[in-house]
């Protein structure tokens, strides 16, 4: 094989995202893995999560009809169906991306590829070919941790196992109250599915605000969801027909367990430590400032790099990373920034979503100053809710004192789309005052961030005082 | 009664707004109205229709559950559970406003006022009480014109009386293709209606992009609303049993026809021309670039001046003369601004949503750059429809020539809440460099706004080459 510019291991998120920006950059790539392009996220993450996400919801908008006029019955899930949907968005998806880098000359090798060094230099050994490159980048992302729990992909699942489900399970065992275990526990539960949801801290969802973590467990727990916090789960056992679990005195019985805590980075078994990289003790490549590894033309992005697992950290990694390679070979004179983890907008696309970017009000310390909107305020968000639900919602502001917004915290029914203006402030560190004159469209759920801001500046339209 | 700092006639969302930031600042207020406050937006006008709007979505969602995997029987809509939805939305929110203003200590007179000077200056008198202010605000709104047709309230309606049906009509003529008549169009065809949309001119909602008025007249001609342009109704007839209008050779019946082609502002019968205030040709309350009239002390807001008729620009009047007013008395150093109206965003609440805001192409001359970003290539936009239908939405970004982006133009699903960015980026005058590392979260439709940003500054990730 010729040698390319940019050798990439790992066409998830943060591998062709810097294929694609790369090859833009007028570089030559190959991209390298032995699973569809598109990865992770693509394929047994984020899409088909959110299809089924949005399954949940239609079921869930099928049941409420009728306090918004509209009588309707339901007549079942069908998780065939659902899988079905699924597919078909991520089939589009794929075409798309793969006739992206095709167009783009991107070559793509479809074979698994391990990290090897001589003195010419670093090269990724895939089906006996040696792609050697100027740069090599790894991006194989992550995989679910599973405990050493025996998953079988029947009883005991992972949240990959869970999206090719053909049949609902009646009761489901949710372990692991971050985002994943979460969204499942929010759309089985939606599905009709009764769920036990099991969670190891004394609050779901630890890396946003203890009130917001709050109002989403009474809400999961209105709906049914049997949220146990501070728990541990033991002597988890599957048969043909059940699993069981202890937790505490009590012994839990279900179709299936999903496991959902947490993904550790796919660092084994790719010759990374022979090939002179440093791993830290979680399996994390260990990487500087500007992403390089400790092996000399060999960088990390994505998931294998230490910080949130996310999608679009890892399209900003990669990106990052092609502009990186292009400055450094005098292809592109602005030197590119990285964007910092702690400006990653965050989202959980359970019922009630959550969104949040920036900094919490404990992370922003004892002087920040902090405001909390109520939707119950807000006139599109009241439009959404079923008459005679209670709108729990809430919008939170944390700023410096007098100083730029450093934290935007929503959570809400269909607030996801909130954390892009969120995204903005922060990163844009504007003031309350910077945006007080910008309008924002009646009546819309965004009001509610111009109203915190308001009241963040002193001036609070439709809010008390 | 005693004298106030500021009187209001009008108690909509230019009027109240202006009350309650008055109030906020110190001054005394004195709030004038014959009717609910809260005024048009949220007792006839965007409050209620988004209510039939989404019970519409409703049952759309029932009608397309199966596509999703979830399987589901319509049974039909029910207008008066429909009202009954809305009703209760409405009535949260004016108790809501109620609370706020009696919070603040204005003063709410429930009668009819009209203006009246002397050499004291402006006053207004209501119900033989004669309240004197320091400043008088005219802040009246608009009322629906009809065109003389005989409104009735049954076979020949207004968008207000549209809202007040307690049952649906079978075949309805909607007469207008501004947003008032493409929002009834589209929810009452997605509530089992069968409608013919007529409009005068070549397109739809004429303010907004071209091709996103044709894309729009696709869309709701696929969902079965028979679009009718360039095209004039005559001889409007109501009898008992139906409503008949001819339209060039046609003869076209149904039950109900609803009258959709504007407001004009309700300046009459409130003696402002007597108190020397010079009204405009269209009846607008001719303003300086302060919102000052022509009449010492009297100032205007909303809809009774010139400019797009948008309860968000008049909580922007009513907020900034507030302000002025607090200037002007040396309560607020500041010295507020206007908010221009091109950076007024904008919502067409139909299926397809329109949002946009700033200029369109046209607007803003031949050497503007323009791309389209198309949700076709969006996992959000693609989870959102029914598989099987085509995603025709558009993002269009405007900007001058290598400089600011001046318009951001949506079409598609569920855009709305996605130009609050575009009034920030349209706002701040940013350039797709500075907004290029700014992260969005995967996977949310407002991906769709970074991606055109990018392809705008000549580095599209998703984007052909």
């Amino acid at each position: 094989m010729p040698d390319f510019d940019v050798v990439i291991l790992g066409a998830g998120s943060a591998g062709y995202s810097c294929a694609l920006r790369a090859a833009q950059l007028g570089l030559s790539v190959a991209l390298v893995d032995d699973t569809p392009v598109g990865g992770t996220c693509l394929h047994r993450g984020c899409i088909p999560t959110k299809a089924w996400l949005h399954a949940a919801e239609v079921r869930r908008t099928v049941v409420t009809a009728a306090a918004f006029g509209i009588a309707a019955t339901l007549e079942g899930a069908d998780a065939a169906g659902v899988r079905g949907y699924a597919d078909s968005v991520v089939d589009q998806l794929h075409r798309g991306l793969r006739g992206l880098l095709a167009g783009r000359g991107v070559t793509t090798v479809a074979a698994r590829g391990r990290l090897v060094t001589d003195g010419a230099g670093p090269a990724i050994l895939a089906d006996g070919e040696l792609y050697r490159g100027g740069a090599v980048v790894i991006a194989t992302g992550a995989s679910p941790i599973t405990l050493g729990l025996g998953i079988d992909g029947k009883r005991l699942l992972t949240s990959e196992d869970a999206l090719r489900l053909d049949t609902l399970p009646r009761r489901a065992i949710v372990l692991g109250g971050g985002v994943i275990g979460v969204e499942f526990a929010s759309l089985w539960r939606d599905l009709g599915v009764e769920v036990v949801l099991v969670e190891a801290a004394e609050r779901l969802l630890l890396g946003e605000e203890p009130g917001h973590s709050r109002i989403l467990t009474k809400e999961l727990r209105a709906r049914g969801v049997d949220v146990r916090l501070g728990a541990a789960l033991e002597d988890v056992t599957a048969t043909d027909d059940a699993v069981t679990a202890r937790l505490g005195d009590e012994t839990l019985t279900a179709d299936v367990l999903l496991v959902a805590v947490g993904r550790r980075p796919a660092t084994q078994g790719l010759g990374l430590e022979d090939a002179g990289i440093t791993l830290g003790d979680s399996g994390h490549v260990q990487v500087d400032e500007r992403l390089r590894t400790s092996a000399r033309g060999v960088w990390a992005a994505g998931d294998v790099v230490a910080g949130p697992q996310l999608a679009h950290r890892g399209y900003a990694h990669g990106i990052f990373l092609a502009e990186q390679i292009a400055h450094l070979r005098g292809r592109l004179p602005v030197r590119p920034t990285l964007p910092a983890d702690r400006d990653m907008p965050r989202i959980t696309y359970s019922s009630l979503q959550l969104a949040s970017v920036g900094l919490t009000a404990a992370e922003a310390g004892q002087d920040a100053q902090v405001v909390d909107y109520r939707l119950g305020g807000n006139g599109r968000a009241l439009l959404l809710r079923s008459p005679g639900e209670r709108e729990s919602g809430v919008v939170r502001l944390v700023r410096r004192p007098d100083g730029p917004i450093v934290g935007v915290h929503l959570i809400g029914d269909n607030v996801a789309e909130l954390v892009a203006e969120g995204a903005l402030l922060v990163g844009w560190q504007a003031t309350p005052d910077d945006v007080a004159g910008i309008v924002h469209a009646h009546p819309t759920l965004g009001e509610s961030i111009a109203e915190a801001n308001w009241a963040l500046a002193g001036r609070g339209l439709h809010t008390p005082a």
